[in-house]
């Protein structure tokens, strides 16, 4: 039985896309609002992370792997939303009460069945996984629907504008830095660690105690790099060989690199920056760049390099990303703006005019 | 103090390359025995394998890695060769004993101070190793100084004619195999099975306990892959389809690839192979591809894949692979010549007309 | 819905406990069939084994621990059972068939939301599971009652009969060989290894590759560990210093020690078979020991051994146990009786007098 | 041939053993100075750490577990001192250089050769080692032998008198942190965490990003662990239930315990401190404490409990450790003494009476 809620109205505003590829746009338009069916619950969206993927699925970009935004989605985007719980279906009310914070994820929901769900975190690779704002309406949308067993809980201490970035880009990082299996006291490389993933690297890192060699360029993204922690930060545009500073500084290169930057020149550095047995971490999603076009396999193999591929993260990753920000230690550099301008920020974003993570009110 | 030996003759027989790039060959020269210095020992060899990587070196293929055979190598190749002890150079003493049985590797030498020998198993990156026919004269030498240190014990069960390929070929896939971290029960996939490294890359994976599917073609390569334990074969040749193959017989894709083979056209398949977690192993050397020309970050990352590279392995990792031969579980199988006809088992590499692992006499 | 069966019974035959203690003692009687409720299966058992722990509950021997038989279990043990669907609750129609076959497990059921089931396969840590036996109705009854997601799905291949003792028995020591980290080619020992623990250890031990020391005594152990893969087989009862010989063995000791025997005097010994770095798996549970008696912290420190307990495995874990069983590698020694002769086999059973696994018919 | 230095005087003072047992005594002699043999420098002792080890020797407290001074010890104890190098013998001349400072430890030298030296950083247990203070002279003199090869590099920023703390009960605790496994953002418990271990292990962990839940007793313990960075302090003398508390703070169990301090009370305790799958690194010494007489195996098997032990630290490990102490994040808390007043510190730290380290000054 639905516990309903006196405040939920019928209809809401929510973005629309139309049309497809570069020229897409999106509308704000009156839509009904869905109560809970099942195992869910409805979230009234407080503010919602714009994330680079939203952008490539809003304009078509990755069409070529086969991701496009399908039907289900109702052209509603967004994948990184945080609210209050305004409505339980059957089944949920003894894990949520009205009133409580919940977050929404790019993984909507998994099945809990298939070989990956049962194989611990690996439910990041759930042959049945729904993804919020692609294969089911997303966040730019006033009043959510969300899977109350996979929604997070949003813990004290964690801002509603900060949670959305820090399930999306905060756990991706997260999840990296883990997998980067670089120890305390060694240092990892972050191309890009100014930017919306790049600065939220630089404090788990720092977390986790690797000594942090952050690339990026001019004076604004220095200062951001060093004052969440960043132990060198060089600027490639200043430096006429990168790969040669890296080697000063380490010795024998680093022992990690995160590689976020959505770009076929980093990747084709990246390995050479690496110490034998160092580890790259590819979670930037270039279109057509293959990964290690600077690394033949006579280097991969007489450098025994690690070359290994990062995705969001598990439910268990979210809550434990999120208690970084709970306890004060990570916290993303937000630019606030409105769901009603939700074009013009893609805009922006494409146009690489964005500083931190922009988070958007939905409803007020 | 040397401990001398009554049958060292003051001369030797030796292969000596000449002339540089594919047109080089080699001629049997007359040249002296060196006494060992302190560390070393001095080894009769009785055989040498024929390593792929020979073919390499005395052709000048991997030029463009720095990868060339240096004047301290005096044109003697060949780093998987096996024989008698015959002389002990100071220090030594107590280590080794006239007449025993000695192994000469690729790694003829490492430092033991730098940061990759003081890690573990890292002393494949030794920034200080010496390398047999390379920078060092190599096994195509009735007579090859050995460092005490590093030289390898061969232990009953073990042929001499079998030790020089476990210790190159053999050891490469058993560190492969465990670098793939693929467990007992789990899928393997091996292109070019039927192959140098591929047929004892089956045997190490079954006695693992993996389950092998092997790729290679002709009907004398499956039943060589069948007979070593493959479950699964799929001739290449014979099979429109092979990822499709995999993925029809593992569900999800293999959970490791290793190859072994030195083509593009792998290395571009492999990643399609695996299923997401899969880790792909990156041995075989071809000179002009990159790996993953396959797989885009976007694959990588969704499917969160892991490339790893592997060469060779440790002293610890050489005595473990020859172990398995001691207990009658691995077995290379051998093409025996002798060393007089170097240049035609070249060619015949050259133009991949070998069976297994090429074994040449050295010493009578 | 719950989807009817025809076949099924208004009435079934149960083993009930009557008394505490030791001298309880079980009776057939008639009980009710239950229809399953959401998300639940019903079973008609054809075979449940009879694991120690169904003794050690019924006799109320660990209540020390506080795991007494609860109120919830009516009565009913068995946690190793097998048997067909037979009628399917609202929520289990698209995973579950009518004529399946399906396993019940130590586990009955998890949360699938505390931080234990969020991690991986430490779900059997689950704050909130069910266990079959113990805080619900167990397999000692001809028509028992499974929560659909936790059954398991049982493969071609397995036999009624032993698909029990797999899913118990079996997928225990799979875990623990796992836990033991001893990999292929090196030591591991198991105490009592031709019991109804021990004799499944060996042959996942041997598909793993490891090379196994069976502790046993008698001519019948010792042709069956060494038929079942043992390479060296110890009488203890004619074998003055057990520990001398393993370390004449293996040099060092053994990189692995599984301790299945619930005696205090195993525990106390083994530490000192176990080379530096070695891992002593605790399987067994001995109502008095202290773990480690043998092992003061000086032999801890200085060897720095590892010590690590086990129990039973994941969903995932008895998918992987079962399946080596279907694939012929992995089969359990039965010794098979009835469920109406339940009393006899717990006696047998407390007076060691069994071999193998104990499976008892339930409903024919 | 031995560079010589003309400062080397023929004759020094050393503290030298007398007697056995409790009442053991040493007196300050004047002894030879030996120059360096092949392989080995000669270092004049500025300072040397007291460890508790030292007292343990001296005082006979091991011999149970065949650890008594070997008369090689020459009665001189000492295991982590740091000097000047003032003598090079043969084969060191490329390695070390006049005036360069370096320390020596625990372990001595190691083989090399053995299977223990060739698995990575397990030289730990080398079964060829020698002990300095144990089976060789240690650095309770002014002039120490080390092996050339074995003796550490002391990095600029370390001072004279932490590097000797560092490099034992350093090493030792970051070790165990490392061996603990607990991930950054996770709960590590340090039962005298105000001690000579306890202090260095409450910033290693710190450094590693774990929350420390520091246990010992009176506000000066509480103010030091707090300082160096520990998240809650208990007192255990005003903690009635000190498991509950945690259990209270860490909602199931902290994820690991280090235990530093040699009583059985805290070892019995220690595994209810433990959330399921927690790691007790035993690092503690007591004489006669049998592991774990807190945890039953059934306790060890249901939780799934680690017990580890652990002992100083590899070469490498070592390395690491004072690199945190030169990179300002690590420093031991030292109270300073005179190698004359040895026995007086010795006794004091009998009486537990000391706070933090003890360095005594030996050179001036």
């Amino acid at each position: 039985m639905t516990i309903p809620h006196p405040n939920i109205p019928s209809h809401q505003r929510a973005a629309i896309r139309h049309g497809t590829g570069t020229t897409s746009t999106t509308t704000i338009e009156t839509i009904p609002v869905h109560p809970p069916g099942p195992g869910q619950i409805l979230l009234k969206i407080t503010w919602t992370g714009l994330c680079g993927s939203d952008k490539s699925l809003l304009r078509d970009e990755w069409t070529d792997f086969g991701l496009t935004m399908t039907p289900k989605a109702q052209g509603i985007a967004g994948h990184e939303g945080v609210g209050t719980v305004v409505a339980i279906g059957p089944g949920m009310e003894n894990r949520w009460k009205i009133g409580e914070r919940a977050g929404v994820k790019w993984i909507a929901s998994t099945c809990g069945e298939c070989e990956f769900c049962l194989t611990g975190t690996d439910e990041v690779n759930c042959v049945n996984q729904v993804n919020s704002g692609f294969s089911a309406p997303g966040t730019f949308q006033e009043y959510c629907l969300a899977d109350g067993r996979y929604a997070s809980r949003i813990p004290d201490g964690v801002a509603d504008e900060e949670a959305g970035p820090m399930m999306c880009g905060g756990v991706t990082v997260y999840v990296a830095c883990k997998r980067s299996n670089v120890k305390a006291g060694q240092w990892i490389v972050l191309p890009g660690a100014g930017g919306g993933l790049g600065h939220l690297a630089i404090q788990f890192a720092r977390a986790m105690g690797m000594r942090v060699i952050a690339i990026d360029t001019g004076e604004e993204k220095r200062e951001l790099c060093q004052r969440l922690g960043a132990e060198v930060f060089i600027d490639f545009q200043q430096t006429p060989d990168v790969g040669a500073e890296i080697i000063k500084i380490t010795k024998y290169g680093a022992h990690g690199i995160i590689v976020t930057a959505a770009t076929k020149a980093v990747y084709a550095a990246a390995p050479r920056y690496l110490r034998p047995n160092g580890t790259l971490v590819a979670v930037g999603l270039p279109k057509d760049a293959s990964i290690l076009a600077g690394a033949p396999p006579i280097l991969m193999a007489l450098k025994k390099l690690n070359v290994v591929g990062s995705i969001v993260g598990s439910l268990k990753d979210v809550e434990e990303a999120l208690d970084f920000t709970a306890r004060g230690i990570v916290h993303p550099v937000l630019t606030k703006g409105k769901l009603e301008d939700l074009d013009s920020w893609v805009e922006k974003m494409a146009n690489g005019q964005l500083a931190g993570r922009v988070v958007l009110q939905v409803a007020s």
